[in-house]
């Protein structure tokens, strides 16, 4: 039984909700508000001194913070994750470009605007924010012309990992229409058995 | 025969310098120069069309591009990476670390100082990485004082991808005097076999 330490909101903890529904796996649920200030307890901070959710419980007692670690290693043996050397390298690839490249422009523009007053300065950080979140999608849209999936050609956490922020895109204010192939890639990842969405 | 595309004094770059020569793998190495938009070519974005180094260059004629995922592909099988399940997710849990909340601060803050003139705009971040980046250290700090590396009781890529650009931190403004227990793994790392220095 796993021990989920997530907001439910948040994309990066809705990845590890989506791959432990799709590989059947037990878990509980224990919401945490980084919103306020729940990250930065003395009881949250000794499960993860990083502060930041999602963290996950493990049998043994210990914790593993990082989103797209949890899914790797929920995944690792799984049809989630690509049974060769390079397969999964590719995945790593895509994981690591999320991490890097695509949510702290994608993710951080929804917070922004979904969390923050109209009037917060952070505000000014938007158009940034787009310009290089609208190169992620393109680097997205470009590889997924030629492929239905991110790595090794079917189904992985790759998809998981990308899809979790990629899908409420327009809430940062990204119109996907721009995108035809990421919105097909979209509808596939939710046309996967045991799909479940980001909680409304 | 593996053949990087890297910039030498970069920080992810050398992490892949370093793998391959700790696991004594056969490679050439194509200095391409991103500060003189040599990662923004056609050649070279037909290679990774996410425009940056290191991309690796691999036998089947094939690229792989961010270094945590090189890494990670280059150890699989060898004494770098833990040969356990939770140790692997330990490795990858510090190299995510690595990308969001260390990197995009410290190396950063670096790239600033480094490459950028004394009357740059950007300097107007420096503050804000400074906080980030202290904090990146604090954390390790904290795990260094209990084990002496970061997955697995061992030496793995998860010690390189922190190495990269911990070591150089104080070119980002960074004083490392703060932290024993960082300075002292730094100098484990430097005693690791076959260990090469970031070209000067």
């Amino acid at each position: 039984m796993f021990t989920v330490y997530g907001k439910s909101d948040s994309g990066n903890c809705y990845k590890v909700k989506l791959a432990l529904e799709q590989l059947g796996l037990a878990y509980r649920w224990v919401e945490v508000d980084s919103t306020r200030g729940e990250t930065r307890s003395a009881a949250f901070l000794a499960k993860n001194p990083n502060g930041k959710v999602p963290t996950l419980g493990l049998a043994d007692g210990s914790y593993l913070p990082e989103s797209n670690a949890i899914l790797h290693y929920l995944a690792e043996g799984s049809a989630l994750l690509p049974a060769d050397r390079l397969g999964r390298a590719r995945a790593l690839q895509w994981m690591f470009f999320e991490q890097y490249s695509h949510e702290p422009c994608i993710a951080v523009a929804r917070s922004i605007l979904r969390y923050l007053p109209p009037d917060s300065p952070r505000r000014a950080e938007l158009p940034r924010l787009q310009e290089r979140g609208h190169q992620a999608l393109a680097v997205m849209e470009q590889h997924l012309a030629g492929t239905p999936f991110f790595a090794g050609g079917a189904y992985s956490v790759a998809d998981i990992a990308l899809f979790a922020y990629t899908h409420c895109a327009p809430d940062g204010g990204f119109d996907l229409a721009r995108y035809p192939a990421v919105s097909a890639w979209l509808a596939r990842v939710r046309g996967q058995p045991r799909f479940v969405p980001l909680p409304a």
